[in-house]
């Protein structure tokens, strides 16, 4: 497999004033289309720096990529570098000019010397246009392999990389073909999942990979073949039908579908509405629903009730069932999800009432213990999580479980 | 000042399915302890390729430190490479062996053989405990430099870098001192700020670094001293005093608290409650203000109303009124703002009703226009924006807008 090098120039790297986040996606972007990654680095605008590291990375890999440093300021010297490493004149390049000119004037600004500079580049390269943003991809090659120039924009780096520096790339190399599907499960933690798929991943065929990529509020199971062979979609596929049995009730999607969006196209397909009586996920769940364009079809709002008070008198929750069982308890998350209904006329609605932390726990209901429901006019399933971390992490939690026990009430999962 | 590099060791993070944020956490501590960064790589956990990587940066820094490859399992080799590299022999350390089991032990779990081989170190390596995992900080010397291994899981990472690792660097090593504050600001596009306090900024000492840091609620301007002067905290306060006739007004608070922070004091101060009452942000400005302990002190809660139906009977708006002005107006805005003070008892509201897009936008009332409305039993402020970015950020900037103006009202800010 052809090996690649991804270096990142910038100052602001090294002072950690910003993340590198373009080489984690070229590395993933890549990997996904057959490439290996060798080494990542990040260097400064130093010219000797950028020479060297230039140098050791010719010496490991394939292909070379940078990003970054091809701004229109003086500390911006990937360019410079690039053509001395070359040992290369430099030209004005027409085309460049002609879309920095038009992207400048787009943007109603005037094009400066400056800007004329960024037409400048070292003549031995082949010049791939930008047409989102002002510095090119300059694309070299030397002994059979290939550096590559990006700039340090991320969405276009992106951009470029997506619509013409992979397609190129595989063109030029010899890639395997590449499939990968991403399981969606909520409700498992990951240690008692992979238990539960433990045989089921001991004989997956060799060349299949599994990665377990874990978020509080879900866990993906993304299975991923590389192969110079055809058909590898349906061997995937038939993989992951024999997942059903083992854990079929808490897959609610796959690729990056997120539950909010399940929710909403069971509601849609349902024609159906819901409506939220949200106590210790605080708007959390509305926020999650309301996120996806076009939630007002099926979403009426919520009720964000953190006073008893307000529980009381938005959700009709009695105060004697306050005062008996506590704010806390399964009597008051059923009436609210009931009271949501009625008083927002849908018909589901999820209620979650609980302690979020950091303080505010007993020794019966410790911090993190939630009551979650879901309930249509005529069902109600609820549910108490012990779910005791940081109070962020809680309401996530406790939003996402809201979800999927609505999923289960809706779908009449057991 | 001393020089270090970084080197993340890890597969995952060469496939993209981790974005590596260590090194940029660290490269960020360790530039506001006085150390500058030269270099940042990251390797696979390969023998080679790691003992050529610590070569290369011993030839170019004072400090290398690495993060990751230490876990139970066979592909995790910094520790045999720092042996090798070291040419040093392998010891049990009693002290780790005595962190791993009763970490183990408190986690419920057995201390198998894997986890006995944790406590192997280099004989030529300086023991740093770890007291919130397993895998312990190395700490080697050779000819002036040093090399420190630390774990890649980032709290631990983190943990220990901040209590033990940077404070033992800054007794080796010559560090200069340094200081450093966060203006918070709200309510100026970082052009307009800039363009305000351009003057300001030119005229800054030549030692005082001034640092940009926007995201779409916040624009963050951070004063950096590095200094080996005495009293830097009073040369920074003094600059910062001149920003007040400047931009006094959208400075809501300092070093990184945030505005639903700010609410929360103002609130308690004068013990004063609020309610929210959501449709465009869709209970976002409720988890923000949730997102903050204690605030079930000062906050009863939210009508998110996303239909109109649920404006008219959650929120009292009249039917009449959403008929002739559209849902979208300063009259509907008020209404709701006003409903909540009343529904939900408080003494102040904030109210959005706007189109987050990506459609229902109309020539008259585009995509991103946001009526925000703050308001007290007897007083109202009210304010359209036209934010037209993507839904999700349209939706965060119009949560701090509202905060922002929520602060202008009861604070009589005109």
């Amino acid at each position: 497999m052809a090996q690649v090098e991804i270096i990142t120039i910038g100052d602001e790297l090294l002072i950690g004033q910003i993340i590198d986040t373009n080489s984690a996606w070229l590395a993933q972007q890549l990997n996904l289309a057959g490439f290996a990654i060798k080494q990542i680095t990040s260097v400064s605008d130093n010219r000797e720096h950028i020479l060297q590291a230039l140098e050791l990375a010719e010496s490991r890999a394939n292909i070379i990529i940078t990003t970054g440093g091809l701004g229109p300021t003086a500390d911006d010297i990937t360019k410079p570098a690039f053509a001395e490493y070359f040992q290369s004149g430099m030209r004005i390049d027409e085309g460049v000019l002609a879309d920095v000119t038009a992207y400048l004037t787009q943007k109603g600004r005037q094009v400066g010397e400056n800007n004329r500079l960024q037409a400048l580049v070292p003549e031995k390269c082949t010049v791939i246009r930008n047409h989102i943003g002002t510095a090119p991809v300059m694309w070299f090659e030397k002994n059979d392999k290939v550096f590559i120039s990006l700039p340090g924009v991320p969405f276009e780096m992106k951009e470029l990389s997506s619509s013409r520096v992979i397609p190129k790339l595989k063109e030029r190399f010899k890639t395997p073909k590449i499939y990968h599907k991403t399981v969606m499960t909520n409700g498992l933690p990951e240690s008692v999942l992979a238990d539960k798929i433990k045989d089921w991943a001991d004989a997956l065929p060799e060349y299949m990979k599994l990665a377990y990529l874990p978020s509080p509020e879900t866990v993906r199971l993304r299975i991923s073949v590389s192969s110079f062979e055809q058909n590898i979609e349906n061997m995937v596929n038939e993989q992951i039908d024999k997942l059903q049995p083992l854990i079929g009730k808490y897959i609610f999607a796959y690729n990056d579908e997120y539950l909010q969006e399940t929710i909403g196209k069971i509601l849609s397909q349902k024609n159906a509405t819901m409506a939220t009586a949200e106590s210790c996920t605080g708007g959390s769940i509305a926020q999650l629903i309301t996120s996806i364009a076009g939630s007002s079809q099926y979403y009426k709002g919520s009720i964000v009730a953190y006073a008893n008070e307000t529980k009381m008198a938005l959700l009709d929750v009695p105060g004697e069932m306050l005062e008996k069982f506590g704010a806390v308890s399964k009597e008051v998350a059923e009436a609210m999800a009931k009271g949501a209904i009625k008083r927002l006329n849908t018909d589901f609605a999820v209620a979650t009432t609980g302690i979020a932390g950091p303080d505010g726990g007993t020794p019966e209901k410790p911090v993190g213990t939630v009551w979650i429901v879901a309930a249509s006019k005529d069902k109600v399933i609820s549910r108490v999580y012990t779910m005791n971390i940081k109070r962020d992490i809680n309401m996530r939690l406790a939003s996402s479980a809201a979800l999927q026990l609505l999923r289960f009430l809706i779908l009449e999962i057991e």
